[in-house]
């Protein structure tokens, strides 16, 4: 435990002595530990149990998870490891259900195991290949994204985001916090707010203590105050990540990401979402379409030792929602920046024109 | 301590053995104590510490804190008994900013005392008297302004607040908690989703622990999944109390409630403010004039003896916002329901027409 990339940071997840370690970000700012997984079923665990989270990192860990599987097959006959893969793929499918990212490194894996399988190669090794692939994907990615997103914003900028879109939600650099480090890293002074994030306090755990160890400017709010500072012009710009964008532009992501899209739009602030290609699910028409995520009362009812709800009041706890496409001033991508109409942009991104 | 009224509710505020009692608001729901005061010094500290808050029972608790003073004087000379209630009413003045009925009761206190003055009466039973009539005005108030708030509400609706506009933040009944239990008493089946309201958690703390002891539905949720509810159209209407209302009708309260009702417009759902008149400040053109409190980053930092934030991290916690005239559904008082344009509505209201 405890240790940390040369950078400062310490990484979101990685791959040590055949095993899937992750950075246990339950515990973060206050204790700096990996958890380590040996199978699919402890990989989707930890990512239920939100030890990893951030859509792009659970497609990471996810695709780990499977590779994880493999290896339990390694002296099994073919009907055990396509038994044993399959219910892997069907644990890890079950674990949270809005980041499409998930789906979509499941969906890549289960490509590379029917190609390993047709061209009669070692199924388990090309599997963590395919995971080591799409983790170093990610952080390239990401760069780009970065490159893309830091040239819409002015040299000069404070920036509010929500919730943790950073290094810690995905393999590295990050998405919304991944423009932020680009622009700095490009002379830029950017100062960021960061939404404490309810209920699960990604923003005050884990964006604050993110930027605080690579020195760039950050200030933590209450939710509720992000509307305050919008109205008395104190935000020149909005960035977010997203859990899955539908074929229409519109995003789901961490819950408060909607009323946020809203008074950005009342104070004229640009709204960006950045999120690479793979958050991106052409299968759903629209936002209505994309399940939303109710976790248990806990979360919201107290934290660690304490508790400030009364016994017995019930909770409700939907972890994500949707903001409309017409909010969204740009979706940032590692294919470049799209604009409404975003159906059309959307199309032409996928298509990688 | 651990005393409940018939009703089932712990008084707010009372008066015994020559104290002011005040239920200690900040260890709610877990523990039911009360802390006692013997002077206008530590009554504002009271005031300051949120053993007492809300804009009425800050009120009623100043009141009463120039009584205490007004006792320590006693056997004073006259000169001595003025400069100790001059610097009474300073210390109290200072206590929080926002709430206008702070300055209002301290107002009429003064009216108080210089008629005692005028006429010759003994100033401390005479301040005791006033503070008491105020602390029975303002449960009669809210008794008025909720039949006037309960005719507003469909006979099935399902009502969102923020913040505890309730029993506990005034001498009885509460503002829009009060619109809520009167009409439940008018036979209406009202279900209430409480907003927890951070960073002081009123809403998870003081409004659910309140209904819950009346027995009325209430759920809890974090402040951002607000919007989701109003988007899936969850919501009938939103009531909440206030600080402060300008002369144009802006309202200052809590924190979040400016996004709370920018997202009720958005989706069409009415949204109410239930204040007294003593609420009102004629004198404060629009809400850009109210002074909005800020409050430390413990509040935003942590909770009891947990700590999610990084040390270190700066927090900006202003702790009140400014919700325009224009959003504001309907003003509730206990003179009747005032309606846009507000300014005209506003100045029949005070001049009692």
């Amino acid at each position: 435990m405890a240790e940390r990339k040369p950078g400062g940071l310490a990484e979101t997840l990685r791959w040590r002595d055949n095993r899937l370690e992750l950075l246990d970000q339950r515990i973060l700012p206050n204790r700096v530990e990996f958890v380590a997984c040996d199978s699919a079923a402890t990989t989707a665990d930890a990512i239920r149990a939100m030890v990893v989270r951030g859509a792009p990192a659970i497609g990471c860990a996810a695709a780990y998870g499977v590779a994880l599987e493999a290896q339990r097959f390694l002296r099994a006959t073919p009907a055990e490891l396509k038994a044993g893969l399959e219910a892997g793929f069907a644990v890890l499918a079950a674990s949270r259900p809005t980041a499409v990212n998930l789906f979509w490194a499941l969906a890549r894996m289960r490509e590379t195991w029917q190609r390993a399988e047709a061209q009669h190669r070692a199924v388990a090794p090309t599997l963590l290949a395919e995971a080591q692939v799409i983790h170093a994907e990610d952080i390239a990615t990401n760069r780009r994204m970065g490159a893309h997103g830091a040239a819409l914003l002015p040299d000069t900028a404070c920036v509010l985001t929500h919730c943790n879109a950073g290094a810690l939600a995905t393999a590295g650099h990050g998405t919304a916090l991944g423009v932020i480090r680009s622009a700095v890293e490009a002379g830029k002074k950017i100062a960021v707010i960061a939404d404490e994030t309810r209920p699960f306090l990604q923003g005050a755990r884990l964006t604050a203590w993110e930027l605080q160890q690579d020195g760039i400017a950050v200030t933590l709010i209450a939710d509720v105050a992000a509307a305050s500072l919008l109205a008395r012009g104190e935000v020149d710009a909005i960035i977010v990540g997203a859990d899955r964008v539908a074929a229409n532009g519109d995003v789901a992501n961490k819950v408060g990401t909607y009323p946020l899209a809203v008074m950005a739009q009342r104070h004229a602030v640009p709204f960006y979402v950045a999120a690479p290609c793979s958050t991106i699910d052409p299968s759903i028409a629209s936002g209505a379409a994309i399940p939303i995520e109710e976790r248990g009362r806990e979360e919201v009812a107290g934290y660690g030792t304490e508790r400030w709800a009364p016994e017995d009041v019930p909770v409700r706890n939907p972890v994500f929602d949707v903001t409309p496409a017409a909010l969204v001033t740009a979706l940032i991508t590692e294919r470049g920046v799209a604009r409404a109409p975003y159906a059309a942009a959307i199309t032409r991104l996928l298509a990688g024109k």
